[in-house]
């Protein structure tokens, strides 16, 4: 008798998702299967399944019906037989992303440069991405999944499923910051600072020592709620009160060493070409926003000033496992988010119920062993 | 009796230069006097002198009447008690690059990132560069100049003092290569590869071991004159003939590793863009041509491929020590311009001939100690 | 009916190989199987053999009796599932490096810091090796070999499958190389350039623009062989006939950037330290040479002029790509080694014969195919 | 009439100190003079001043008689006409570190790598160091100083000057740890923790990010007491308890990323030896320690297991302005250690009495305005 389980599935595009009895899949030699026990709903989540496909067409989508879900967390239940690492009843969060092996970045040990990298149960980044996604193609909102070996993350005990389950959006901006070479020796703006990103990048920031961090945002009760995280290293503004350079020139001389952007869709431009401006000379900017379109930028300016404006696209299952060992060191403080949390027959409610939540405090989770 | 030297001067902006006999300048603790014999008419010189205080106000000018000339070589006629690496009677080139010394990014040893940095005889780089070029108001377009110590380079018996007063233009090629990691495990895109900029960027890359270099421009005879200096290496395209992105993908599969823009003034802003889209995943972009005006660029793009988009303003003292070095033992190979010289006193007449000049091969010098 | 192909077993420590008919392997999901065309006996095979269990216990040999074969060369002729980068016919090099992919090094993608890191066919770096060992038991003293994707290295037309075999010691050299940040602002001395590993470092220090390349070694003819390959940049020293420290300074002042150990087996500890000392201030040494025992290191003049003693352990294949790429470029001549082939069967033989070879320029290889 | 002020100079080697009354020196064009307001007894000053000169005759004495004082803190009360960034009444730290602005290390900004580096009030690193301490004779042991712009840090209102004359050991451990790149990603180990070398690398680790820290020395007591700088961070290992490497392999599986060796003079061989081994594959170990002599070193471990031994020499201004950023941001507590001070007049007795000092915590401090 072939075991089943639970999943959700959209089976066309823009359409809700349907719970289905699928069967239990099986781990092959380098693969977990894992128990999910929270997947995060993430604020970007509605986008792809209605509109990624016009969006962003270079972008595919897994083959459908797909079981969605980016970033799940839960416990190990099954290993492959080359699996060393992992054991069953290993609590984890499992990294979306997955990489070919054999192309040349892989063979570099860049994972993320993969010619063909995804993300399970999201989208892929290039046109032979889906022959990853067929591998793999096991999202988050369902019993069960399968990762491979590489993807995944052990958790300390002080770290929740529901924690865990935040750490793509919080890795996200760890990265950036390592990409902009943040430490103790850096000022950093942040752009979007109090949304779901943005919160990540400040309290990452703050455990990899940046001297001061300023952020903007629009909602001036949440910039409040972000400055109280260090109220001697934060300072916010409101774009509602000026244009962000001159703020920025105002509260340090010559400028930040280091501008991330992490504002959400829909994001006009004069705020990310505000922070281009807000660089001293020789400063970095990273981007890991969502602003879309052709931004104009003066590409004179960034040569006369040597700057440098920086992508970067999610995080290693190394780094989240460092962002793991910060938790439990005590660095970062995960208790600062509250978790709404949904059963799995209620995943389009919970897609539905993101767009009203209050800025990046609120986690968005479901729970598929909630009945 | 005060000693006496010529010197060419701008009085107005934008007015011919007129010679002047002026005194002859003593060396500070931490300089040296130089006797030019030769100093490059950069392109861009007749720009700085008529447009640069309109186009680009931000850069201030030396105060005027002033002594004008970016790339000067010659030899120390005199040194500061502070000198011990410099003697009499050294062949050098003078970088034009200043610094302050205190702000923090010399204290780093970040010169470059001087928030003072300024070219003597060319501009500054900030609201502040004025004081650097009030320090130092000596460009190479008279009898002698004083340069600090920090500023030399030795020159080996093989480079000429009119192949050295190209320094300028070949240290900005090879600075933008080492920010971009440029290396035998790279392939390189130069955009306005036949051009005074580029010319020099493909030379510098052959000398670093990058494996495939391809060049564009329009010129096709221009083209195929670069693509001799390495049939091995490096291919050219001729923009007349189609869009950069598309032959670059035909040519290398996923695209180029590394992608600098050397085009000059006036050019617009499709190469520039085609330069970004011809970048694999995790590519680098170096900036160091003179596209002007907002260019519309696809921040999103950057983020999702992880590109990188640097700019790289000039090269330190240190790098023009190391191509001296690299001239010594043959790695490049500097005798494939040729000179048109010019004695001081026809220094208008060179200005207006360099735009009559047929590609980088070009190169145009002053030679104060010709009558 | 169950197919089969030959391979030379050692079926104890020390014994010699015996030609055995085993079962022909099939690869897995993310295997090949390759048609071994040439392999390399390197100097240290006959070490190996006899000599690891007792002078590194540390380093595990593979499971007894075992198929050595440390460097192969070959083609594809079959594929798993997964395997989508490579297809049968074509020609590659096998890295023999293994990783486990789920430790925290290869989830960083740091594959060479895998905490099982084991070398297919020869030995095993740490306690947990044999894991790697026992899923890849395969190397290249055989008709066949099963390879993981992430270990080939695709080969351009104009490199043989003789050359190939030589990747492994001239990778190490590249890696070490890189590892010191070679390039064109550095200056380098390699101990050993006449042997096997040395000469390597020499051909790619060549290509990545190194200016001035010091090499030692005892035999005068040998060294003027290697001179021979860039008389411009390479000068080269007798151990006979002083200190190599002394040489150093008297050829360039302050001594030198780099310095790379490619000592062989018995080296005294003499050269290594005198290596240490040839070092300017701020330098960077790189150790890959064979020499044993606790060298006694002036750890306090380590500190004084900030010198770096480096550990390099082969490369990846990504570097190895690289280096195929170069080979295709021109950029490194492999055609000064010159080939003594041994089938298959006289595998014995050639394991005996690499000690009375004449420097790095022999390269001993088993050629499977010949009769 | 001469304006004069008070000295301590040192006459003979060896000898103590007296107090002489000197001319009152001036500011060279980019120079500050300072009114020296705290200047620290360092732990190794009785070394340098009775045993350098037989101990290590590479590092030459200021010329006698000479005023030392490695690391004074106080008041700007002149400036150079070219010194812009500092003001008379600006409260610095001066970093006594001089370089030429000539060597290559120089013009390419690696200050410290300059061939004459010297320590102003110390000795210097290199046989032409000499010209630096004769153009800098000025330690901190005086009523004033002469000090280049570039050696200055600003002090933030909440670093005392008694704390800033700490800034010499502390900004060593702090370079330290930015060469092993400490992080969020690592471990560190510490030998010598308890000392004043240790104590400040303990205390920049916990700002940097260090998720654990294991520190090693000899006294219980003052162990307990490091420990609680962050209990849930540090933690400690008697060596009169066992191994090192033993110790550290029980507490992290695979041994730590980085270790620090911080150890004092005297200290023996094995700590270090232990240290090394304490490394996980791929680890980075820093000597800022003063162990002395030949330390056996099995370099054929450190390149199978890819470790690599970095010396560190002191910091640069620019890194103590980044430790004067981080006072000011609270990220570093330097109220942990107490201030023992004495008048200038008592320089001998201060000397004499920091051998009884109880560890890393005790501060000896010469407070020139003191009566």
């Amino acid at each position: 008798m072939t075991e089943t389980m639970l999943a959700a599935r959209m089976h066309h595009v823009g359409e809700p998702m349907t719970l289905d009895r699928v069967p239990l899949p099986e781990p092959g030699p380098h693969d977990v299967r894992v128990t999910v026990r929270a997947c995060n709903i993430v604020p970007n989540l509605a986008n792809i399944l209605k509109n990624w496909t016009t969006w962003f067409p270079q972008n595919p989508l897994p083959a459908l019906p797909a079981i969605f879900g980016l970033d799940p967390a839960g416990i190990v239940d099954a290993v492959g037989a080359d699996v060393h690492g992992f054991a069953p009843g290993d609590r984890v969060y499992v990294n979306p992303g997955r990489h070919c092996g054999d192309c040349l970045a892989c063979r570099r040990g860049e994972h993320i440069n993969c010619t063909s990298y995804a993300f399970s149960g999201y989208f892929g980044f290039t046109a032979s991405a889906p022959r990853m996604l067929d591998r793999y193609p096991y999202g988050g909102l369902a019993e069960h999944m399968i990762a491979p070996q590489y993807s995944l993350v052990k958790l300390p005990d002080n770290v929740s499923f529901e924690q865990a389950a935040r750490f793509g959006y919080l890795g996200t901006g760890y990265a950036a910051l390592r990409k902009a070479r943040v430490g103790t020796d850096t000022t950093v703006l942040i752009n979007g600072i109090s949304g779901t990103l943005g919160l990540g990048v400040a309290l990452f920031a703050l455990a990899m020592g940046a001297t001061t961090i300023l952020g903007t945002g629009r909602d001036r009760d949440l910039l409040t709620r972000v400055e109280a995280l260090s109220p001697n290293r934060i300072r916010t503004f409101s774009t509602l009160d000026g244009a962000i350079d001159t703020w920025v020139r105002q509260t340090i001389e010559g400028g930040v060493d280091v501008y991330i952007d992490a504002l959400g869709p829909g994001a006009p431009h004069e705020p990310f070409q505000q922070g281009m401006k807000s660089l001293r000379r020789g400063g970095r900017a990273v981007n890991i926003g969502a602003t879309a379109g052709e931004v104009p930028i003066e590409v004179h300016h960034i040569m006369d000033q040597q700057l440098q404006l920086l992508g970067s696209c999610w995080f290693t299952a190394g780094e989240g496992q460092d962002m793991a060992a910060m938790a439990a060191a005590g660095l970062v403080d995960l208790s600062i988010f509250e978790h709404i949390t949904y059963p799995l027959a209620k995943v389009n409610d919970a897609i539905n119920g993101v767009a009203s939540r209050h800025g990046g405090f609120s986690n968005f989770i479901i729970t598929p062993d909630e009945k």
